[in-house]
């Protein structure tokens, strides 16, 4: 692999040279900001060899760096020995950022190229600020990884579906009137929308072009009359073009919008995201087309689920809880007797999913990870690492489903035969917190990080902490990790979830203990945000667990639990209960009964 | 008083006309931006008749206005009565802010007038931009209040002393030094200083001339090589003037810090605090002196109790402890037989801590409030409203003291007789929320807003709230609400309490219950700020409790605790025991015994 690299790079190079370009950087981004992206642009693998989601690439003519952070430093390094690439580490003190590294390379009147369409606005703006002084150019127009790359893989391009009415539970052009009406209090007559989730909110539109996500590439623009949308025009059929353009839709070629806006005017006033829109577009539109910068109006529409997705996400949960549930009864009445593997296990459970009706396809990599290797967040198992479960430890199951009413987010840790009190009392840690921020009441206004120690506490209280937020929105068959609003102590500005909390948003709920090479625990419920009473001292909120499966009381130990705690997991046991007993074989059910039993 | 308050108008308006002046401000602060302000500065209340802590009165050719919040809307009404003063009540729907009433009666290119001095410079840079576009002059030199007031009480001159270093824990010059540091990384040559507690602080000494608070009226201009100290020289003793000239501190008249100001050079760097200087001071900074705007460095210095503070504060908890347990065993034994009211109560307290060694006044207006008047916030007994205690209620005192040692704020909620279930229900609710708070862990990097919900969340859980923080700094023998942290779930930019909870705060922990003419319940501890274990997952924070006195049993409903808050509630009333028990009589040692019994 690294000779292939060093290949790559020298062609680059080649190109680079004849562009004039004296660095180039390759990011890890798509055209529209995807958290997750398809293989067609995945360049900053092909240019380094190192596979991990998160990570730039910077070239030079002499040299080659890699930044990414700390969950990839292991298998970064890995990866690219004997390429000639150096990793650098971010955070680790005295590493350069990639900016200060350009900075210190890039000579007076040098040129900095980078394919401007994977580049955050914001991000490409700061190179531009940082090497002002040097006085150097940036050129943004080329993809040169393209030019090296052989058989790289086509675009996505898979078929696209209309959702229903019946699951999206809002018209195309309500929710168009809705954005409208935002554009209007704003003072704009054009909106440039290239997220992927936001359009397909917005469109009622579905696909498949992302890896566990039903996305579909494309950009929109919206205007008050019209909405221009710019896709593949041969991946729509007839009746989805049809309905399109009955609600005033125009299709153009996907690549098409970079030329669009250039025929902005100084009259149009234009409403886009800085954190939603990329340099080179960005850059398209003339510098006399006043622009209004301010987040996307779909991102808090769209997190704030309507009536029809609610009682959509609660049946879609009740499948997979019936799907987690059949699995677990699988899981502890053959632990003992059968060979199953993290991988295993893993498929088997996916067999159980798919047996649901609506069922569409996971949601994300699925996480299956037995003792030690649960105490990894980011494990993946692979046919390597792959191990055999074993009696007297913890199995950490992360996975989730598409459905067409809903996408699902859940973690279930299971022990496997008897384990020890260390672990019951980790366990019960967990699920305390888990639980006890389930069980919160709190007035209208509060943010994510309001609520965050609710979860935290049990675990602080032991001195261990969890390095990451206790939840995320989940989207409705759209991404699995969906802003505004999330459970974080601390605020994290690029992770957008500090919104406050709104009656209908749902958060996962998902606090964790992870000890290094010994074990990983985490127990993660989905929640709906509910309005409660309102009364002199405001409108009071809770939420609605929506996630139905048992927590495994072999890993409780019942001591640990206080009173609310106790009556909180006894009646979410019944509620577990109550909504899947009739999905259940006659010995599913009677040992449901038993696993749901009162502690 | 109406006619009064009449009269004192039109005179004012006479001055108004000679000065050209259209419309007169008077707020309610003193030269330093303080929180409460002596009687020489108390303009307002002597303009309107309205003798409330916050409000502002307007004063146009015809009319009156007076703006205020909530607390005083009562008060208000009833003061302002006869007077011609329209009340404005801040926060209702549709009424203007003083800013957009003055908009509305100025005329194009009139003059607005207000004492410079009074006004906060941001605030008078609302004014100025605010009226910007109606040509409006300011005119801030006259103090017209001053013009009209007969028999204006004399500007506090009380002796001022030092604070010993085995008070203080550390230098004038070694304090110094650390703001010096701060000066030269900013930049600056020269640092205003005029809050009095800040200035207090810097240079250890001492005053009377805020009721309650120990401040000295002053301001400061610390250079890299002296300190400028503009005060009446006649209040400082021998001693004094020599302690302060030896590092370096020169005596300049308490006014003519606005002469000087004006000294300043095109080459001067001059740090100012853009929410802790008046607008007359900030408008003489010559126009070509540089200014540095950021917080003053000696609010977070002074926040941060150094080791010979936190062990005077706990020295003065003991004995604000022993003088609460001595009043709390006189009132359990003689409630039912003698007669007791809300005032005599409270100065049967105030006996007990005169008895203290080092105790030198009330740190704040003592509330002790009966039955329904407790769930008024800021009630304070009058003659008109004292009440007898009876049997089957409750009594809140929040009160604290100044002593060498330190200032104490303490609030216990006791039951007089046997109290109902729903009375005992709610305290416990309080108790435990204070105590969730204070037995919390957390690492560091937590701000109070991640905290609040642990003291808020069994109020919130009975859809009940308290529309307040939950606590706030305190001083060292000084403000007794002291910044820039405290307890509070939403964030307020003007209450300065967002900053991360540092080692060696102090800060209050005091949620509550206030149930509109029926009782009202505060339980409050302070805390102490305390580094815990430092692990793989970071800094771990604590707290201790430092305030000393029991939490009336006989209001408990032991069944509403959890197990962890029973813990917490023993172990402290142990602790409450072991401090106090050897400065009591046997009887009190015997009685405080049986109050501090396990539950």
């Amino acid at each position: 692999m690294s000779e292939r690299v060093k290949e790559r790079n020298s062609k680059l190079r080649a190109f680079m040279e004849e562009k004039g370009i004296d660095i180039y950087v390759v990011p890890s981004a798509d055209n529209h900001q995807s958290e997750y992206v398809g293989e067609y642009f995945k360049a900053r693998s092909y240019v380094t060899g190192f596979t991990g989601s998160a990570g730039t690439a910077v070239i030079t003519k002499d040299k080659a760096g890699l930044w990414t952070d700390g969950r990839y430093f292991l298998q970064a390094e890995h990866q690219l020995e004997g390429s000639g690439i150096e990793l650098f580490k971010m955070g680790n003190t005295g590493v350069p950022t990639v900016l200060e590294y350009i900075k210190a390379e890039m000579n007076n009147n040098g040129k900095l190229g980078f394919d401007g369409r994977l580049m955050a606005m914001q991000e490409g703006e700061d190179f531009v600020s940082g090497l002002a002084n040097k006085n150097v150019t940036i050129e943004y127009d080329y993809d040169l990884v393209d030019m090296v790359w052989e058989g790289r893989p086509k675009i996505a391009n898979e078929p696209v579906f209309l959702l229903e009415e019946k699951y999206s539970g809002e018209s195309r052009l309500s929710k168009l009137s809705r954005i409208r009406g935002t554009m209007k209090e704003l003072g704009a007559s054009y909106h440039i929308i290239t997220t992927l989730d936001d359009i397909a909110w917005l469109l009622n539109i579905r696909g498949n072009d992302v890896m566990y996500s039903p996305l579909v590439l494309c950009y929109a623009v919206v205007s008050i009359e019209k909405v221009d949308l710019f896709i593949e025009e041969s991946r729509l059929d007839v009746s989805i073009k049809e309905a399109l353009t009955k609600d005033g839709v125009k299709l153009r070629k996907y690549n098409d919008i970079y030329e669009y806006v250039k025929g902005f005017t100084a009259e149009d006033v234009v409403l886009i995201d800085p954190d939603r829109i990329n340099y080179a577009l960005y850059k398209n539109i003339p510098a006399q087309t006043k622009k209004i910068e301010a987040n996307n109006p779909t991102i808090l529409f769209k997190a704030v689920k309507n009536s029809v997705e609610l009682a959509n996400i609660e049946k879609a949960h009740i499948k997979d809880g019936v799907a987690i549930t059949k699995f677990m009864y699988w899981l502890k009445t053959n632990a003992s007797k059968t060979t199953i593997t993290e991988i295993s296990s893993s498929e088997k459970l996916e067999e159980f999913r798919k047996q649901q009706e609506g069922y569409l396809w996971q949601s994300f990599a699925p996480i299956s990870a037995f003792k030690e290797h649960a105490a990894m967040m980011h494990y993946s198992a692979t046919p390597e690492t792959d191990v055999e479960l074993a009696q007297g430890h913890l199995l950490l199951m992360d996975t989730g489903g598409n459905y067409f009413e809903g996408t699902t987010d859940i973690t279930r840790t299971f022990a496997i035969g008897q384990v020890s009190e260390e672990l019951k009392h980790h366990f019960t840690a967990v699920a305390r917190g888990m639980m006890n921020l389930a069980r919160a009441k709190f007035l209208y206004g509060c943010k994510g990080y309001n609520l965050d120690i609710l979860a935290r506490e049990p675990m602080w209280s032991l001195e261990l902490d969890y390095k990451c937020g206790t939840g995320h929105g989940v989207g409705y068959l759209l991404n699995i990790h969906e802003g505004p609003s999330g459970f974080r102590w601390y605020i994290v500005p690029s992770k957008h979830e500090t919104q406050t909390l709104e009656a209908g948003m749902v958060i996962t709920d998902e606090p964790g203990i992870y000890i290094d090479g010994s074990h990983g625990i985490r127990i993660e419920n989905e929640l709906i945000i509910r309005k409660g009473v309102e009364n002199e001292s405001g409108q009071f909120m809770h939420f609605d667990a929506v996630t139905y499966a048992p927590i495994d009381l072999d890993a409780i130990a019942a001591e640990d639990l206080n009173r609310d705690e106790k009556l909180y997991l006894n009646s979410y046991h019944k509620l577990v209960y109550d909504k899947l007993a009739k999905y259940l074989s006659n010995e599913e059910r009677a040992w449901l009964k038993s696993y749901t039993r009162e502690v």
